[in-house]
């Protein structure tokens, strides 16, 4: 069978993982790689012996023995080389998030769809094994109707000049949103803070986004550069259960407590007091396969077949709408701004 | 020395931990107790051999042997009978939320500096060996400039229906946020969920609130009786350490945080998400007096001597303005409120 | 239908907790307390008006109007009180442990049998609803066979000089042990430390001892007065699943482990070493009655019907025969007991 | 400056971490590598071009252009590949266990000494940032007199035919001990269990050890690969504070508390009970430098330089002599060994 030949553009923090995952994938062959730092492309060749390296990304957007372009570069880069990439016939691969702008990323889908071509984003996540069973089950109604959704993603450091914790945090959570709640968001509101003991151009590094879902679910986001506690945590909460999917628990990452909720009388509410209202809960194995290589076999497979990928250029479009959104908001003091 | 003659409106949910803690007062002479359901009495009774009881609050009110009155009814009552209590001379502690409205706290406020008479409000958190430290440590700028609180109060259950879960859990980090930081409250926004499978009257069961203080401090809570997870957790921020108070931790309640960020360009950023950006750690002993026995405590001796409270009226006052607030963003889609 | 008379024996640190429970027991009438310490007898009486008192124990002892004795005196008295008490007619719940010698719990056995009345000792765990699902989990097969029990019961401070911690600590394990798993225990070994610094009668505070079922099974438990971190777990490890009951967590004190084991070579050793060997997990819901109540509620059920009491004294004795044992190990240098 | 020339043997489950490692000290050439699985020796080639490779492991041993042995071959081959390079004037790093036997562990320090060549058994943990910092902390004297060290090691399966828990699992908690607390073992006893549900030939996979120093510290360690739970935790006790080294806390795996004990009279002990007996803790910022990487730089520069290793082969002896006497005393049904 025909093997997907592929270019990568770009070998700082994310490349090195796409490139060795790529490798692991059959039906793939990894031909080349531009960087304009040539000690990336030293190491870049160390790795990966035989490699062809480039130092200007371009080179590798008009090769003929090339069909697919992964974009690792920074995200103000992703809409002109993914545009170019298109026009040259090539499958497109984008790190998250897919673009700056709504009218950049609706520009891809349009190329995409024109040329018949696969373009995907790289919303690792919905790859993951948790996520994926967390799906399931929602969609088997175990939880009920899902109420709301409340993410945390906290820790300490990573603090960058050149993008806010929203765009840097927020769309691994708006993509898992958007792949477990098949509903579209209707408003969204935001506040932040800068903090100003690290100059005047310093980015928002604490953010809580509020989204509403058409479907009424509450989604509600923590993010934060600030936290010296690590949170990677999520509640989904149903009319009959709750689901804790905590990204961090090496044993179990997936919790499902049965409902213990009740409505109570004044008379009653002492005693109620005194017991812990809880459930049954519930711990299922969940598969641990690297989340990254599930999604580069995707990516190949849907480049190959001309499958709908998973995470495409729509999803990538909800996710920069997103974050579009919560800017707007931040820049209005927290307004709520109907999408 | 004259002990402090106690007279106590309510034997509920909270009534019978408020009389056990004035018994330990040396200071009070626990006299009567009212309430209009008889079995209760009889359990009042039962504990606390020799107590007199009443079916009639008003009773209480009006007698000459009693020198202060203890409001522990449901919330719609407690203006009616503190403003009843301090016409009569009464000093007046009362469950929290002081009163319902924005007017009647301040009538209240009012009342008791014209009778000059103690006005208090049960605060309880605010007399924890914990917030108190925390208190102290903010205070010596151990943590450098705050600027942000983050508070998850969430539970299962205690589902009401005469009380939202912002009136329910709100008044406890409302009051925690004005002992800890001096600086009003300027913006509010607010949202929630009230599951609509409990019925059409069911009140707010989660909700994220925000407020933004006049020095810059952004606070947010989140409160909820949907979470089987329970978590009594706040997070301090500040220029310097980053304090975490986790009130469930049996051993340190306490734990504050080396800062560990820096300013980071994209070519360190890979180094640097390799290594946890963690500094050192310490964990304080904490006092662990019961605060309800340190706030019974600290009302007799205000009511004896005129000492002002801790939690005085213009306190109770806050945090009801903050629950006003916080009901008119829910009411208005989360839109924020300008105090 | 007829109650049962109680007098008590002792009011220090677990005699006020007896006759708290005692007192909700309905067919249960709690008629005297015996203490030699006046100030512990009016705390009785303020705690329980109408509570006859005397500073007598013999007193009681001989009461017609009595039917059951409860002794929570130090355990050096308990053989002469309940000995005296079986003589006279009354049926005994002793507190843990029994007695200090086999010889004297294997005499109270016979008297007690003898005179047909009901000898129960307080092993207050086995009336836990943890406990009780444990033994039912184990019953039901579902654990497979059961190859062994680590226990551990460690924490800081109650560092005492009449009693050593394996006295102070084991008797719950050894009830525990005893309940869940019918075997008898065939050899014991302890080892166990006692701090000098505290002076020269200072008893053990640490200790580790093992215990081989006549079955095959391998408990071990670690005891100890000088651990910051407060431990309250037991594993029990079976062919099929494994058990953790951890005593502590106010969620889930029962989880139950699919068993994940597999042989393998080492072919395959760095593979596996890769991923967690996990299976699901399960935390069922368990009874938070308080388990004094429950075990008060038993005795005056098997005192009134002449049921045979679920700790009995043949319990009791097998509780003081390991004690016995493991410090005759300790004795000889932590030496292989046979039993 | 000249590099050390390494020639490894195996390449199976470890070797390729250690060669890994190899390539990133600088004075080190790693020239070839010997396994007799030829898929082996094809991965370690894609993984570092450029590499030499054998398929008979005495082919290095005679080789003039490599100055060092690295042995990562199953543990009964240890001692013959060792003392060939050693004859051969190459310098040794053993993977743990040094070897199968005293004599054979004797044999090879004498070869060293006689041969002035480096003998070094990779014990990783005492390379570790936090096990230094422990030794450190000992070494000032802050834990007061050490009491007792007790080592927690268990997890789920990894279940192997040729080597058992202790030999597999020991030598870590071992080697750790015998770098903290520099005082000879006295005495030694062990039990544990093998399951026969795996097979007669199933080796012991639950183990308690325990080992008396001369100093009288007592050390319990328990190993199993038959806990769903992992845990990689040491409680090292002391007369004035205790440390808690949690090897699996991403945070802080250090942990010190101040003391709480106090001797207490009956008297108080009910007082005392009613609180934690807790005082501050502090968890300091652990060195995270890969423990590996440390000890192969250590052992390159001992080869170049003629220091004497952290970890010699006395060290190696220490921890085989342990080995050793604890299969003693399982054979002997847990009687306590003398050394």
């Amino acid at each position: 069978m025909k093997k997907l030949r592929v270019g990568i553009l770009g070998y700082g923090y994310w490349g090195p993982n796409l490139v060795r995952n790529l490798y692991k994938v059959s039906d793939c062959q990894v031909v080349a790689i531009a960087d304009n730092d040539q000690r990336r492309l030293d190491a870049a060749v160390i790795a990966h012996p035989g490699l062809e390296t480039s130092s200007d990304a371009q080179e590798l957007l008009y090769r003929n023995d090339i069909d697919a372009i992964v974009v690792a570069t920074p995200p103000s880069t992703h809409y002109l080389l993914a545009s170019i990439a298109l026009e040259n016939g090539k499958h497109v691969l984008v790190e998250k998030p897919l673009s700056r702008s709504i009218d950049e990323a609706k520009s891809l889908i349009d190329m995409a769809k024109r040329y018949k071509l696969t373009l995907m984003v790289d919303h690792t996540f919905v790859y993951s094994g948790a996520v994926r069973m967390i799906r399931d089950i929602i969609s088997s109604g175990e939880l009920g109707d899902v109420w709301y959704v409340d993410a945390v993603r906290i820790n300490l450091g990573l603090f960058q000049r050149d993008v806010n914790v929203i765009q840097d945090l927020g769309p691994h959570d708006f993509s898992i949103l958007n792949y477990l709640i098949q509903s579209e968001p209707k408003t969204v509101s935001a506040v932040g803070i800068a903090p100003v003991e690290y100059g005047s151009g310093t980015p928002i590094s604490l953010a809580y986004l509020t989204v509403r879902l058409a479907n009424g679910v509450l989604a509600q986001f923590h993010l934060s550069w600030l936290s010296p506690v690590k949170i990677r945590r999520m509640l989904i909460g149903g009319s009959q259960k709750t689901l804790v999917y905590d990204h961090l628990d090496p044993d179990h990452q997936i919790k499902i407590y049965d409902k213990g909720l009740e409505t109570i009388t004044e008379g009653d509410r002492r005693r109620l007091l005194s017991e812990r209202r809880i459930g049954d809960m519930y711990a299922p194995k969940v598969d641990q396969t690297e989340p990254l290589e599930q999604m580069c076999q995707h990516f190949v497979e849907c480049a190959l077949s001309g499958k709908t990928p998973l995470s495409d250029g729509v999803d990538g479009l909800k996710v920069v709408r997103l974050i579009d959104a919560t800017i707007q908001s931040l820049d209005q003091g927290g307004a709520v701004i109907a999408l």
